[in-house]
């Protein structure tokens, strides 16, 4: 299972409706990109064991993507018997901590903090996840790529015929054929490549077509559309992007599919940012709390 | 108007159904006692508008008390108008700010901290909230009393029979007694004293007698009863008190009505709880999140 659930997508100043920035990611491990306020009762609302958090990865550190993480620290600390959580966040993290700490039941070696750079920052059974850097405001700000490794998969029959069995599929992996019966078979002739999944979340960013390039190809692309074109100057102002920006990026990008998140209280429901972005990109949504998107493998 | 809204009851940790402690009095001001994660949310949920916040009192600096703050003031100075908002909170919390202000957006003028001390803390038009100290683990902890000024009243028709009118009523209330038409008559002949109303909240506090003392005779004791009485050893151990211990403060402190807040993610609703500290004390209820408590004049 590769699932994506929204916990919150408001921007800066939730509603009653929409929570503070929080996505669950969940594959072999549960993992959270930003932890808004209140995202601990958003997990126990839609059923996903705060317990299970195996690392939290902060986008940057404007209040509304970090707050939530001191009180589910607090109850995983409490409530289960773990006895360590990965944080990976910008720096100035620890200087946040520093003030809250004193106050808190924690241990240090409780919390296992590791300051994002570029590039590859977790790496996985068969995945890997990275940060690239995006421009908002004067923050020190990242986006996150998830991406599944290649893998190769066999048509069973075809290889069953041309007599491949047991350590056979091991060898023709590592040297590419393989000899049956005094005859070379290609792995290319009994396998295809199956490309491994890719997320892509922005966090909050300006309109910057660079992040096409980091997105390409990707099957899901969650970019943040604070504001509709209504307000594409105060978008720019704040660093932030409307939907047809994210749209743009999303069609440059050559996505499968576009999820519009932190959005304005302005916009009661997403559905005119959904509206605006399907002029450009036609697979478009606006996520609301609660909305679950899996991935499926590609199947041949 | 005085009214008691509970934007939260939690315990610690908060459940799908119980936001952390946060309580929100209603008199010419609005008030919040305590603000815990999530906070904001649950004012926008219940309708309270957050932007009129006068001031925020934080009974101590654990966590589920106090981490609503930060994000409630940022929507505030977002969102509002607002030149400056008042805090009251125990010695520590500028350490707390000072590690999260540099990622807020906040001008230092717009906060007014106040640090607590036991005694009147908050003067307003005709009542004083005030702060007194509570025994929780090793925390600077403190209760509030809101208390209303003892006002008189006249019995209209007697003292207009008597022939007061116009700025008698002034004087007499100045002097004591006035003289009409060569009668000597005394206030008290005319009037009565009406008691201000009292409310009382403990914060986190173990049993604690002299709490009975402070609360005595108030219109509503709002006493934490975080445990029942199958972990009343628990509830000492981590300074807490069962509902049944709640309860007997009421009775001590002869109250007219006690609510219990702070309850456990155990007890799944609090109706065990509320049962327990009947036995003791009939005017109990446990409080659930949204409990709206108006507290109306003495009438004669």
């Amino acid at each position: 299972m590769l699932k994506v659930t929204f916990l919150g997508t408001s921007a800066a100043v939730p509603s009653a409706s929409r929570a503070m920035p929080a996505i669950a990611l969940k594959y072999d491990k549960l993992f959270l990109w930003d932890c808004g306020e209140g995202c601990q009762r958003e997990m126990m609302r839609r059923g996903i064991g705060y317990g299970g958090v195996d690392a939290i990865f902060i986008t940057h550190l404007h209040l509304d993507h970090v707050m939530g993480i001191f009180g589910l620290i607090e109850t995983i600390r409490m409530n289960t018997e773990r006895e360590k959580i990965t944080i990976f966040a910008p720096r100035g993290f620890e200087r946040m901590l520093s003030g809250i700490s004193p106050t808190m039941g924690w241990d240090p070696s409780f919390l296992d903090i590791r300051e994002i750079e570029e590039g590859e920052i977790y790496r996985g059974k068969d995945y890997s996840i990275f940060a690239f850097r995006v421009k908002h405001q004067r923050s020190n700000a990242f986006g996150f790529v998830f991406l599944e490794d290649d893998k190769n998969k066999f048509y069973e029959a075809k290889a069953k015929k041309l007599g491949l069995k047991g350590r056979m599929f091991t060898e023709i992996q590592k040297k590419g054929f393989v000899e049956v019966g005094g005859k070379r078979v290609e792995l290319s002739d009994v396998s295809w490549v199956r490309r491994g999944r890719k997320i892509v979340y922005t966090g909050d960013t300006v309109y910057d077509e660079g992040i096409a390039k980091t997105a390409m190809g990707a099957d899901l692309l969650i970019h943040e559309a604070t504001f509709g074109e209504d307000l594409k100057e105060e978008a720019e102002l704040r660093g932030h992007s409307t939907a047809k920006q994210a749209a743009k990026i999303a069609d440059m990008g050559e996505v499968k599919r576009l999820v519009l998140t932190h959005i304005s209280g302005r916009y009661r429901n997403g559905s005119s940012l959904a509206r605006e972005a399907r002029e450009i990109f036609p697979d478009a949504v606006a996520a609301v709390d609660g909305t679950e998107i899996e991935l499926t493998p590609e199947k041949k």
